[in-house]
């Protein structure tokens, strides 16, 4: 089995710096809401998600059918997967294993297009002549997932230009877009309406710190694939506690002007602490911060508290690797005491 | 999009009388350990679901290892299709659309072995015959939906013998089995450890009236297919919320021995009300009554604020054909005035 971070259970730790979870938490009003979504869950969950999808039209200003809700992102990439049984794929390596999983659930060849360290990781154009009319879909994320690099808006232009020529689908993965700063927030979005074949992720588990809730969703202008979908998906994914938490999430607009200050104020601190350790720090842009140190780092920290995720199990990177989540000053500056512990 | 049972929303309903789930409603412990896990889903869900399991295992009186839980049965049923990929699958007509769903989600051929009316739409030996060694799959649900009939003791074996003999993998749906008189539970449990090819499904969904939570599992002997599942459903699928919910309603025994007396004296009820009306009834050995009735009957009770679930869009079935579930003295009264009203 595949390990991903946040995984707290059977380990004994104390601070959780492997998942890229708004540090300020979940919302009460939210956390209200999932608990009234407890009491209403002697129904089965609304298959339509009706009013979550009312609210994510107003919040995201796309038509209601455009609107497709999941238990995660991880159910929609899957449902994708299925849906569309893809014979040639496209990845970033490294990436968000979940693409590569539900790929080759359905039979897929995946091939990877290399992000390099030598590159700083950084998404680059040449990439993307990989992209041909043999490609059926592409997955991107932006930011990227671990490194926390953003593309450019000409990145993202470029990419869908491809797409658009070539009839790939493109999955633009957004999940963690909001962390950015507001000057380097280029959303595929604003596509929808005139390119069928681009589907956007996004989902509520990061931004509102409620991933034991399980929310996502995706926007594609694109009915008749969101049909398909559905064809290919349980009706009743998403929880009655999910949905709730979802439309009262929409509502925090000023908790999210919050975190954004916030996670960009603590992710210099963190970002300079680490280098200042010797860390080598990459990309980083998002709310985690990508960096290369000791190889036996985050065993070190796990005998002290603290999970960090240790990234050699990403296709590309090795041993040495690491991302930690941008949290509290606090939590940051224990975090700091215990790799200075190791690294200085 | 099929249309199923259970679905309130918009809508002006009351009572609802479509989905088959438990009248004493959620337990108080189950709905507060659901809202602890609100609170602790600031955290990934455990993706081995390892305190669930190990409280399932006491249950169920097996492995932890031979179970896998999921976000409703149905993400099972999911599950195991894509895992097995079968090119050729048996499922029992009138019967739970998920079974074909998922098989034709992953292009298998499904054929369909007919329940008849005028056999009481009772399970037949010789209808096995169909199963043969092209047979990947078969999908059997005991008690069945929405018949209600159960299958005896004599059929469970022959059913499972025709599959040792065949290598068809039998899907067991047993997620209303505790809901029928003792006497009938023959549950293919007990064939688990010496039938690697055989998958009992269970949900959490009816008896303990929490469909709105999601949260299902499976058993069985064969630790590698439980792994191939596992490499094509997301390590995230149930909630926090689910998992101690779960947890929680396993030590509710007392709930459960209260359930299955009560039910079997309202069914007795109900059933011989609907009989008296004039509506003909045929299994209903669980806690749901399916009978025959007027055409207009279910648009009738809707306008009266009760949905009954019209089976017409079962493959097999035809206008007038009603599921109504168990429920306590007073509801059933008060549907039973309401069939009368149309009925008498």
């Amino acid at each position: 089995m595949h390990v991903h971070g946040g995984d707290i259970y059977g380990r004994p730790v104390e601070l959780d710096f492997s998942a890229n979870l708004n540090f300020l938490g979940m919302p009460d009003s939210v956390r209200q809401a999932a608990k009234e979504g407890v009491d209403a869950s002697v129904h089965y969950p609304d298959p339509q998600c009706r009013e979550l999808r009312a609210a994510l039209s107003q919040a995201e200003g796309v038509p209601e059918d455009w609107i497709l809700c999941g238990n995660g992102a991880a159910d929609l990439i899957f449902g994708l997967a299925l849906a569309e049984k893809p014979r040639r794929a496209l990845v970033w390596a490294p990436g968000f294993y979940e693409y590569e999983q539900a790929l080759h659930a359905v039979g897929c060849r995946v091939d990877y297009l290399p992000l390099r360290k030598e590159e700083g990781f950084a998404y680059r154009a040449e990439a993307l002549e990989a992209v041909t009319p043999e490609t059926d879909m592409l997955f991107f994320c932006n930011p990227q997932n671990p490194t926390g690099q953003a593309a450019s808006a000409e990145f993202v232009e470029a990419l869908l230009d491809r797409c658009r020529k070539t009839g790939t689908l493109c999955v633009a993965d957004e999940c963690f877009l909001e962390f950015l700063d507001l000057e380097e927030q280029f959303s595929a979005k604003p596509s929808l309406g005139s390119m069928e074949n681009l589907f956007v992720l996004k989902a509520f588990t990061k931004l509102y710190a409620m991933p034991g809730l399980r929310l996502g969703y995706g926007l594609c202008g694109d009915t008749g694939r969101l049909a398909r979908m559905k064809e290919v998906l349980q009706p009743w994914s998403v929880s009655v506690p999910a949905q709730r938490a979802g439309a009262a999430a929409l509502k925090e607009t000023e908790y999210v002007r919050r975190t954004q200050a916030l996670v960009r104020q603590e992710r210099r601190f963190l970002r300079e602490g680490i280098g200042r350790l010797g860390g080598r720090v990459y990309g980083s842009k998002a709310n985690f911060i990508f960096f290369q140190g000791p190889e036996d780092l985050a065993e070190f920290c796990l005998a002290r508290g603290i999970l960090i995720r240790d990234c050699r199990n990403y296709r590309g990177l090795g041993p040495g690797c690491y991302r930690v989540a941008v949290r509290s000053r606090e939590e940051n500056s224990r975090l700091l005491e215990v790799l200075r512990e190791r690294m200085a």
